[in-house]
């Protein structure tokens, strides 16, 4: 007998890191592919203290069932932590959810019907292609100039029946591209009339090695923005532990959405890991601080992009494009004119490197990132990245594409 | 503006047991509704000190991003804990999950389009009605003789385009009903004929209270039947780890579900929570012995069943009906004629007791349920039972149906 399939697995896809992160783990392949953290930064100490004292305080409530919403506590402490002078986030805006992913896919299952418009970047975060894929919408490309994505198209949504539009604002995943504060307020002024909500995604925001984020979008459109955070990469990314905040109260579809939301959690796993929130709580009480934790990180990484950076500068041949990234996780490259990333992956795990290829963050016409690469500096050592830069250079010095000049180094 | 939200969230509701969880907080309510294990029952000792060795050996690794399938330590364990003679589980049929409440929602997702039939029990597990919902299915209803859901049903699941069917075969949820050995090779037999795939979930399997379950339905159709696990009952629900175990791979069919089952796993929220699956595996190395563990929550809970069985024959009024459980965490409870639990329930609070309506229970046709309640006897202490009982009595006595002689007191 053979089992029928939902029509929905039709949009299915194997992820391409995924498969890669399978090939390196074998053999000694430096890996520039996973966007794993240092396990270095993870306050290791602090976070084994913290659950020693979760244990003795706290241990019955941890293993027994929890509200779906998440521990007050915790909420509100987000609530607290993320609002600004400008945004105020209330404990109840607050979901906590498995990971962000486990956001993006409620989001997906409460927002998208099959066909509804998605105004998605391109490129753009591949978790968050895929989770929506599953609700089968019709992706409407979302063009970009050099200060961000364009509020022409974002106005044009209400007539192409879009239904939300996502966008991760600080230092996007893989391009790295940060969006600066005026073209915030210009995309947030236009939603009323654009007549969609945002998903603001922002997993990197505090990870900013040259000046802080701007305020994001939520802050000037908080009542037609679903904002999405994590502490995967501020913490660490196994406790998952991440949040959804809702649009705030004084819009009338808020608390339907936010009903709708909390019932799709619900259905989906119950509730987040009391484990790990209470964990994260304990680690609150005690006195640690996240905010310095941060600034350690930013330090590291931004010491990390440095020596990526040089290396770049040092190995890669002259037909190849990037930038320095002002924040985040990764180097966008552009290879060679005529370079395939895709197929040349192989030989480059060969030589015993490796990357996600570009096109695997195009939710269509994949052509267009056919000859880039996305190039994570923040999990190898600092000597690891040299080396890794200088055999990913082997192979690119050996594509014909490799010694035309370009005319620019910016994109 | 309003934002328009899909369709599907049409059918997604706020639980009832929920409402009510809500409810008892307030007050002194003694509360049988929540299915929640009692926490005297964790070991937390054990699960302390595992963490302690856990924090000090892996704890950088409980932190990182890990796979989606879940661990492969963790894997092979399920798969030799579950394998019975019969029935040999391969670690890579299993793929972990944030509770088995995600399981039923992947397989909702690949395995439901809008008006894929669902063969349903009346009444069944309130959690999977609501995770199946979101796909939104033609449910089916399974009906059933005392033996338990009938074969000429499974039958003529083809017919009726039922692409899945639903069953908790040991001491459902809520009517504690177990399934004989005859009945489960009737019903595996008939699987090919059918011509669907079973969902056998079997959160309750090792509460029994008088003799072992038999094996399961899957042991006789391990290729057409997707088999769902937790640890939620035997160890601790806070730990959020469930497991699906798909079909043995001699069915051609079974690598495309198990395929899609991790990419709607990957996309819904990356992977379960390391610490919770590294803490697991700590205290199984440990020497941690979760068969005794078992055997002594049976004990606990044979004891408090007992409790109520005393406490009901004590209490209730002639009209009322219901068996005493061979295993899980429920009596089934069958009010006086006329009696409407669900209108009764803010009385039952005002006398500070609290029960499920069994209505919630049933995917269709409520009225079927409406004079039944779902009262658990895992929660509470013995004195506390007793007095939720006498409180309930109460309630039920002052109904007009309560004085009326039924026929006999199994159903």
């Amino acid at each position: 007998m053979s089992f029928t399939l939902a029509a929905r697995t039709r949009h299915m896809q194997a992820s391409a890191i995924r498969d890669i992160l399978k090939l390196t783990e074998q053999g000694h392949v430096l890996s520039l592919a996973g966007g794993l953290p240092s396990a270095e930064g993870f306050p290791l100490e602090d976070l084994a203290r913290a659950s020693e004292r979760m244990w003795r305080t706290q241990g019955a409530q941890a293993m027994q069932y929890a509200s779906s919403e998440g521990l007050p506590a915790l909420r509100a402490w987000i609530a607290q932590r993320i609002s600004t002078p400008q945004w105020r986030v209330t404990p109840d805006q607050v979901l906590i959810t498995t990971g962000s992913q486990q956001g993006l896919d409620l989001l997906g299952k409460v927002l998208l019907d099959a066909g509804s418009g998605l105004l998605v970047e391109q490129p753009s975060y591949l978790g968050a292609l895929q989770a929506f894929s599953v609700y089968e919408p019709r992706t409407v490309a979302w063009s970009a100039d050099e200060d961000g994505p364009s509020v022409a198209d974002l106005l044009q949504a209400r007539a192409q029946g879009v239904r939300a539009a996502y966008l991760v604002p600080s230092f996007q995943n893989p391009t790295a591209r940060s969006i600066g504060r005026a073209r915030r307020q210009a995309l947030a002024q236009a939603l009323p009339d654009a007549g969609t909500l945002l998903i603001e995604d922002n997993p990197y925001g505090e990870l900013w090695y040259e000046q802080p984020s701007p305020e994001p979008v939520a802050a000037w459109a908080p009542g037609q923005t679903v904002y999405l955070g994590t502490l995967s990469k501020v913490l660490a990314p196994g406790l998952r532990v991440g949040y959804v905040v809702t649009p705030s109260d004084d819009m009338p579809a808020a608390s339907a959405l936010r009903a709708k939301l909390l019932q799709a959690k619900q259905a989906a796993d119950l509730h987040t890991s009391g484990l790990s929130q209470r964990l994260v709580l304990q680690l609150l009480e005690d006195g640690f601080d996240l905010d310095a934790h941060a600034a350690g990180l930013r330090a590291r990484y931004r010491a990390q992009r440095d020596v990526m950076a040089e290396a770049l500068r040092q190995h890669l041949p002259k037909g190849c494009r990037w930038s320095v990234p002002q924040g985040g996780m990764f180097f966008w490259v552009e290879g060679p004119k005529g370079f395939d990333a895709m197929a040349a992956l192989p030989q480059a795990v060969a030589k015993g490197v490796a990357y996600v290829p570009g096109s695997a963050f195009y939710s269509r016409d994949a052509d267009l990132g056919r000859h880039t690469m996305r190039l994570s500096f923040v999990t190898l050592s600092e000597a690891e990245i040299r080396e890794a830069v200088a055999r990913l250079a082997d192979l690119l010095w050996a594509h014909p594409g490799a010694h035309l000049r370009v005319a620019s180094q910016g994109w």
